[in-house]
Order: C-alpha cells, then structure tokens, then sequence
C-alpha cells in the first residue's frame, strides 16, 4: 500500500555505511526507520544506498546522491577507527577542507574520564568537521554527525549537477539508538523548518480485527487528502492508519489532524485500539488498570506467550498475579480442575477444556478474570478432526464464561500460529473490558 | 567485525525494488539475507541499491549495476499489477524482446484453480521474460523468476561497459519465504557451478558466555584462512564462527572444514553450545530428552519469556508439564512453597527466594529439574540495594540445588533484561545437563 507523488516537495537519498552491512551481519533498520519518517512529513526517498567502507565508493555515492536529490542522509561511518571515513569522503566529495571542533573534543574526553578510560588518540578524529559544515549533536554517544547547508556556490566548484538549489547533507552513526535520537531532537525540526517552515505532526491510528485492504477501502474518501493525508500500513496481523498534517505550528498541524482522527476513530469503533506506541497488552493492561481488576492467564498452546507479552508492560504486577503454563492434560486436572471426562470425552483441544481452564484459573489465582489458551500449534499434532491452526480462547468473569474458536491456516508456522492466537486472545479481553466498563 | 577481500572472485549487486521500502513500509530483509549468503560462498557484494516502482529509476539502477558488477541479483517487482515492473525493464535494458511460456502459464492457472478461485487476467504477465533467458522457478509461489546468463554480444548491443564478460543476472520475488527457497533450491548450485565449478559448504558454530571480541581473539590464528574461512558474527549477547570451505563437491568441502570445526568445538568446550539452527532451547529440549527428564520453570521478571522459548521447540510437550508465572509474592508462597518469613526476610529478588522457588517448582510440577528466576526488570522497582538488572537464577536437580546471581547493566531496555536472563538461566541448565549426563 502507498504510493509517492512527485511534486514540489524536497526528495531525499540515504546512503548507509558500513561493511557489516554488505556482509550481512547487521539487518539495515536504520533506512526503514528513516524511510518511514520522511514520508511521515512529506519529503520523498527515490533512492537508498548500501556501501562498504571503502573511499572511492563512499564519493561516488555520495556525489551521484547529491547530483539527484535535495537531501542526503548518511548513517554510519562516523566511528575512530580507520574504517570510518564518512567525514572525510564528505569533505573530499565538495573539495573542502576539515575544521577541528574543541568542544566537541572536550565533550568526548569528559565521555571517557567519567568512565575512568583513557581515551584513544584515534577518537580524535571524531571532532572534526567539513569546512562550512555545523554540528549534529548525538546527545547519546561520543561521535556527533554534520549537518551541512551546501551553498549553489560550492555545489558548482565540486561540480555537482543543478547547483542553483542548494543541498542538505546530514551525517549520522550507525547506532540506532543515537542515530533516532538525533534525527529526531535535531533533524526534523531543521528540515521542516528548512523547507516551507512548514512542521509535520502524525499519528498512528492502531486497529485490530480488519485487514489492511478492508481498512484502505472503509477510508478510502480520505486516502487522497492532501492536508492532512492519510495512509494506511500493514503489521504483523494487525494494521494502522498513519494520518499526517503539515502546518505552520504543531498545535495547528494538530487541530487540522483533529477532525480526521475524530473521524476515523469513531466510525471504527472497537476496530481502532489504540495510538502510535500501544500495543494490545499495553491497552490490557490500562483497561485492567482503570477498572481495578486483575487477570489470570492458563495458557497450552502458547506456553507462555500471552503471559510474556502481558509481562513486557512495565507496572504489569499490579494486575497480574499469577499465570500457568499447563502443557500437559494432568496438569489441567491438577491445577486448574478440568474434569478428567472432560479431556478423555472432548479432549484437550475443545470448547469445555477451554472454558474449564479459564474458570479453573480465575478460582486458583483468585482474579476478576480468567483467559484460557488450547490449540494445536503444529507442525504434529494435528488431526484430521483437529487440524494444525485449531485454537479455543476462554474468557471467565463475573458474569460467565466466554468462548471463542479460531481456525488458523495450517500453512503458516508454529510461531506464527502462537502470535495470532496471542493476540487474539489479548483481543478477546479488550473488547470484553470495553463492553463491560 | 568482518572484511571483504577483492581478488578474482566475482563481484555481485542486490538491487530492492518496491515503493513499499522506499516507504518504510517493509523492512528490507532479503538485502541481509542475501548478503550473508554471497558472503558465505566467496562472492563479493560491493553496492545495494533501493529503488521504488519506477520505470526509469528501475531501468537507471540496473544498467549501472550491470556496468560494475559480474552477477546482479534483483528482489521484488515480479507481482501481476502494473506496479510490477522489473521483468519489462530489464528486457528493455538489455533491449530484448518477452517470450510467453506456456507451462508456467498452466502452472499458474492451476494454481489458481486448485484453490476454487478465477485467475485474473493481469496473472498472464508473470509467464513472460526476457528473450534468451531461462527460468528460475518459484517452488511457494504463482511468479516464477529469471536465470539469465547474458552474453558478452548482448552486453555491447545494450551498451554495457567491459563487455567481454559474461553477466548473470536472477530476479525473484519480494516475498521473503519464496525468495529464499528460489536462492538455495536453483541459485547457489547455479552459481558454485558456473564460477569455478567449486561449491561452498558452511557451519556456524554458535557460542554462549562468551564475547565477540574474545572470541576472535582466541581464535585470531583461523582468521586468516583463506579455505576454510573462519569469521565471527555477533548476536543478541550470543556469537557464532562461521567455516566456510571450498572444493569440487560438498563432501571435498565438507572434509576441508571438518579439522579446523573440530579444532573449535574441542578447545571452545562449553563454550559452544550448537550448529546452525540450534538455539539454547532447543539444544535444552535435545539434552532433556536424551536423558529423558523433564523441567518445570517459576518465573517472577521473566513474566512467562522462558516458557515461550521452551515451547518454541516442536514436541517440547513430552519434557515440559507445567510452568509457572508466580508475579505476586503470595503465589510464590502459595503454589511454590516459598516460607513467608523467607519473603519478608530476604525479599522476592534472593538467592533464598529463588532456591525455594526452583525446588517448590520441581515437588509442584514432580519434574526432574526445577528452574526459577526473579530479579528486577525495570525500569521501576529498582532500589539501591537490589538496582534495576539485579536477577537470581535457582536450578534445581536430584542432587541440590544450584544458584547463580547476575548483574545485568541498569542502562538496558526492560525487554533486553528479560531476554539476557532468561537466556542464563537456558544456558544454566544446558551447562547443568551436559555436566551430570
């Protein structure tokens, strides 16, 4: 899904750095990332880059970059080490020399001495600079990036194509962590005050229980907005809806974002869960959290899935007390108190078995509610009356017990099999608490 | 860590096509994939290149790629929707003609046909390709790709620099399963036999409790080898070497690797834990079920992490009954046997707590080895005492029981704390197992 229009917004390359990356030893999250962000505000991306650490390459790429697009981001190649040779290339490319930077120096050594190292003398060379360039801060690690405003004048001495606009460079380490920081606290204030003084504001709109064509055609009347736009995404069984605006202020750009999010977050009702960082458990866990009620996980199938997901939330002991992993059937019995007739009649694959578990499980763990999970998650274990994919969910509160049977693809893997019927279980609590608040 | 060599072997671009990356969309996996596997069979990958769905950017990219490089392997675009560009450029690229081909047309029919459903018309494309080459079938899915090895008449009639060499070129679609089963089932062999005629054989030799750069160190006298290759890859707090070994068969390879593998595995020792696709649960659930005894876990700040990895592991049900996720302290007490006064005395987060833990866990669950894990996950809790990192780990077994203390950083994610401790505590018991066999 998504498309790119080609008009009078600024485009953009990015050109990674490193050899790790051509050996494949690192996964290029960073260009998704960054890839992801431009089109959040507008700027356009034609073309990406990978390139090992290698002089004659790294100014090849860097000046055909230059020669095609208005921006170029560079990440990686920023390091102390002779193999880092980002800065260098970058001066060389536009035929400038290299400024020494004392307080970026300064900043470096305190980095050390408050670790009580020595610093290297190779680490040096991270506080300089092209001529002409400003500092990119990395308020997280040693090795700050450039940010460079390329005059049309020095365009045409270094002989790039088209020097009557001019260019922005910017130069980040291959870090995530610090290269996400710095894009954030310092590049796109810059380039959206750059280009138009316009600010970009967006926000993911997160649904569960709609694919991502169904969710494109419902808004299909805002998919062709231009301000703000709307753009749908897909994830791993779920999808969102990214709506951008683009204004003069980020309280305006909000406001004009108001009306679309007000819309859309209406007309999906309990398909719409939440926002940019929420994920299902993290909105499990503030249901749970608001209505003062605890929960009890009795899990088969996924072994300890739902519970670690539900566990990744920080505060999460407030509502979770104890959950089970019961692998095998004595153990339903034991535990939980499923009927020994119960797994030998309908065995442990069934409507009753879940429905048991869960009651079993908000008893035992005395909880408000009591989620259960039994499937077979393959690849054996299936039959022909209880194929691989087959997976019951039961839910106990106050008012009874609910079950709900899911019938997963056999084709898809165990892992995935154990995702889905996570999440639809973590789904399954949800629209519960949301109906019973 | 990691070099690239330029000698006489042949040099290779990946070229991404998609708007859907230049969108970020899609996390570019193939690009990694791929690059580890040219790696691992000596061929050399010097630019990656992403472009979106665009005849001109499409038609650029590939006859630059062509101009530098011996083999250009292209993802993406090989879909039935007028997005679906890469067969058509490339032809025109090189300036040739389609050919129709009627058998993968049937193929895809009856593709179709088995699953009940009408082929649109726009399916027809995927039988054509560029005149003069030949097919590279798809074994998952409806589009097949292209093998074309292009001679040096072509490349002068399309213009391409150096055209006294042969190109080969492969296309294959973006979808990650049937991209990588295309790459091993029909390019590796192509391309062993085409270049030299010699095949490339590889091992990882995965290790725990030991850093990368210690481990280079220790094995810096094979890293210079050049058949076998030996290089080390870092993961998540686990690293591996990779040998790599080249001759005129696997079994000649195979046989050129074997001496420098045993050399490893023998002075790693415990050290190395697994080949390949072994991961630490799964060479638990291999040692367990050798020695035919079953484990049973009480987790507190893993949150039910360990018992998901366990039950990663298809038929971990025959060695896994029962695991606990005991969050409240009353349920330690309850379920496990944990004494109050060890609770109010020594607190959850103890070598006291996590002894009695792991040996209630074991009577709970009448398993033969009991693991147990509570410490502070953070980014809460943490006190100066007990600070956020600070996890015990008890095992216990027929003859005692073992504890072990970590001390993880405080500056790590909640989730990276989780995922550390839980994988001490797989390598606890994996050391425990391999030690009393």
């Amino acid at each position: 899904m998504g498309s790119q229009s080609e008009g009078t917004m600024p485009s953009c390359e990015i050109l990674s750095i490193g050899t790790e990356l051509l050996l494949g030893q690192i996964l290029n999250t960073n260009s998704q990332f960054l890839s992801e962000e431009l089109a959040a505000i507008g700027i356009n991306c034609y073309f990406q880059t990978t390139i090992g650490d290698n002089v004659e390459r790294i100014k090849f790429s860097m000046k055909q970059a230059l020669n095609r697009a208005d921006i170029l981001l560079i990440t990686g190649g920023l390091g102390p080490t002779a193999d880092d040779l980002t800065t260098e290339c970058l001066a060389e490319t536009l035929g400038v020399g290299m400024i020494f930077d004392a307080t970026v120096m300064e900043r470096i050594e305190s980095f050390f001495q408050t670790r009580g190292v020595p610093m290297p003398e190779s680490n040096r060379k991270q506080a300089l600079r092209p001529e002409g360039s400003d500092l990119l801060p990395n308020p997280r690690g040693t090795a700050p990036g450039d940010l460079w405003c390329i005059t049309p004048d020095l365009l045409r001495k270094a002989g790039i194509t088209n020097p009557e606009s001019e260019r922005i460079v910017m130069t980040f380490p291959g870090v995530p962590g610090e290269m996400k920081a710095m894009w954030r606290e310092t590049a796109v204030p810059y380039l959206t005050k750059h280009y138009e003084s316009k600010v970009f504001w967006s926000c993911d709109l997160k649904h569960y229980g709609i694919g991502e064509s169904a969710l494109a055609e419902k808004y299909a009347h805002l998919l062709d907005m231009s301000n703000p736009t709307v753009a749908p995404y897909a994830g791993s069984g779920e999808c969102k809806l990214r709506v951008t605006a683009r204004a003069g202020t980020i309280a305006e750009a909000e406001n004009l974002a108001k009306p679309v999010i007000d819309e859309i977050i209406s007309a999906s009702g309990t398909l719409f869960y939440g926002r940019n960082d929420d994920t299902l458990e993290v909105v499990v866990g503030r249901l749970l959290t608001e209505r003062k009620l605890t929960i009890a996980v009795a899990e088969s199938c996924t072994g300890g899935l739902v519970s670690k997901r539900l566990t990744d939330v920080p505060g999460s002991s407030n509502y979770i007390h104890l959950n089970v992993v019961t692998y095998a059937d004595d153990m339903k019995e034991r535990i939980l108190g499923v009927r020994h007739e119960t797994l030998i009649k309908d065995g442990a694959v069934s409507t009753q078995c879940v429905k048991e578990m869960a009651e079993g499980v908000k008893k035992f763990a005395a909880a408000d509610v009591g989620l259960s999970i039994s499937g077979i998650a393959g690849p054996g274990g299936g039959t022909e009356e209880k194929p691989v994919g087959l997976v019951y969910l039961g839910l106990s509160h106050e008012r009874g017990t609910d079950i709900r049977k899911l019938t997963l693809p056999a084709h898809i893997t165990r892992q995935e099999i154990r995702h889905r019927s996570a999440s639809e279980a973590l789904n399954m609590v949800r629209l519960h608490l949301l109906q019973n608040s």
